[in-house]
């Protein structure tokens, strides 16, 4: 069970010659996310190495574009490449509509099918679900309606303990399954041995949480309360906390307030604005609340085992 | 009088860490377009820095998403940057509809006027006129409707050949203008001194013609005939002149030959299939039928004067 994030884009919309708008590479229990799709995302993708048939879900926060210009783009290229595997999209209501027509004026014959799901509402909701993974929705604020993503790993089962099961001569391979599935033996003697006593547990299974963007938002605490991994805009220095309110973005400190109230393990930080030169500003200050607080940068990569 | 051209992207669709789809800015007689806006062109502007706000005029050539697809972000940036004039798109009809939902469904509120000029025609037709430069269709036959564009300095006046002038005291500045406007002068005398005598012929004007995507059309010959500079696409070698037809575009051995028939002065080549590892191989091709080729790169600047 792991976490491995690579950053593809980590900066708001203003287009700079070394700036990238948001767009993340999640691989979670085995599966491959695409987060939000800035424009030039399958540009970031094919310079670190990302492998595009991989990816079967592409989750959009909401439709500002340095969060969805670049999902048409790639779209198009799965159709170059011959793509016949299914391809699902999560994003606000219109992301289908702007979507298709796109691929309609340029003749773009999508051969595999786009399977899009359209979210509006504004509780927290399970939008997607496999034997490793479950995502859920984050409700947040911006200008437009926009989610946060949450994702889980499914609990693995119970792991035997062999070690212990050997000591019972009567416990066989046949009884595995039932043991994995947490249950207690009865031997032939009516003894009852402890399913604890024959499994050891399984590792905890990992989260990351991804919110952006959103005006200061602290009723999202439950939500993603002790995740793993917190990727958390801030788009603003404590200076302007006036304009966050008022553009409905957080500021560095603020989203340090929402790491530590969530108990979560460690912050990411990024879409800064361009008026920062010096994007060190943004760990130090959110340092001052919550430590253990990384800054995105295009390239870089996390990982918990 | 002057022609720059900064070729911003020239690859083709598929997508790779240092390619760059189609987009060009082109400066002449100090007017600025830009022609063609595949995805991330916004950011090859930033990088080689063009001015944002000296463009009011875009062209568009078809609408396959190599060569628009990074339109929508850079009309999002203009609002950003709180753009008032007035931006002129030119493209095949459909542009209008498809560029209004994108900046609908991202509640971007673009604050200038923008106008669109949708083509549809066959023939090649007079789309835009001021009094430095005259653009003019040239139709194409790709898989979707298409269009390059003939970019034609205007001509200028007549010189005054002040020498020549001098030695008629008779003849003062209140003639000036009719002496521009090629009109003889009656002396008092009755002698009639020919405009000939008195003006130079103005600098030749200079035009630059685009012309991607294409299959080979010798038809366009006569519209680009004698053309100073011409930017043709060649996407396949000599060797794949097969897949060219089928795909309908254009090798570097006929975008020479459309060169050498239209009696053009240098000619750019551009739209490189991501199968050629080596791009200067459509160089040496295409130089076996004309000499004065060459080859498009990002960055890459050419100077007219």
């Amino acid at each position: 069970m792991s976490i491995k994030l690579t950053i593809l884009g980590c900066h708001s919309a203003t287009p700079r010659a070394n700036a990238f708008p948001t767009s993340q590479y999640l691989e979670i229990n085995n599966r491959h996310f695409l987060i939000d799709c800035g424009e030039g995302t399958q540009q970031q993708m094919r310079k670190y190495k990302v492998g595009f048939t991989k990816i079967n879900h592409i989750f959009i926060s909401h439709l500002h574009g340095d969060h969805f210009y670049g999902l048409i783009g790639l779209l198009s290229t799965y159709g170059i490449l011959s793509r016949e595997k299914e391809l699902h999209i999560y994003g606000p209501k219109g992301i289908k509509e702007v979507t298709l027509l796109q691929l309609k004026v340029s003749k773009s014959h999508a051969n595999y099918p786009i399977i899009f799901h359209e979210l509006n509402s504004k509780e927290s909701e399970l939008i997607f679900e496999d034997d490793k993974v479950s995502v859920k929705t984050i409700p947040l604020k911006h200008r437009v309606y926009t989610n946060g993503y949450l994702f889980t790993e499914k609990e693995k089962p119970l792991k035997l303990h062999i070690d212990n099961i050997k000591q019972y001569k009567e416990i066989d391979r046949a009884d595995y399954n039932n043991i994995k599935a947490g249950k207690d033996i009865t031997l032939s003697t009516g003894e009852i041995i402890s399913n604890s006593e024959l499994t050891l547990p399984p590792k905890q299974p990992l989260s990351f949480a991804f919110c952006s963007d959103t005006v200061y938002k602290p009723d999202i605490v439950p939500i993603i309360k002790d995740a793993d991994l917190l990727y958390h805009e801030a788009t603003f220095l404590n200076d302007k906390e006036d304009l966050a309110r008022k553009t409905k973005h957080t500021t560095s400190k603020q989203a340090a307030q929402i790491a530590k109230d969530a108990n979560v393990n460690q912050l990411i930080l990024g879409h800064y604005s361009g008026r920062y030169k010096d994007i060190s500003l943004f760990k130090k200050e959110a340092k001052e609340i919550f430590d253990k607080t990384e800054l995105a940068e295009p390239g870089k990569y996390f990982s918990i085992n």
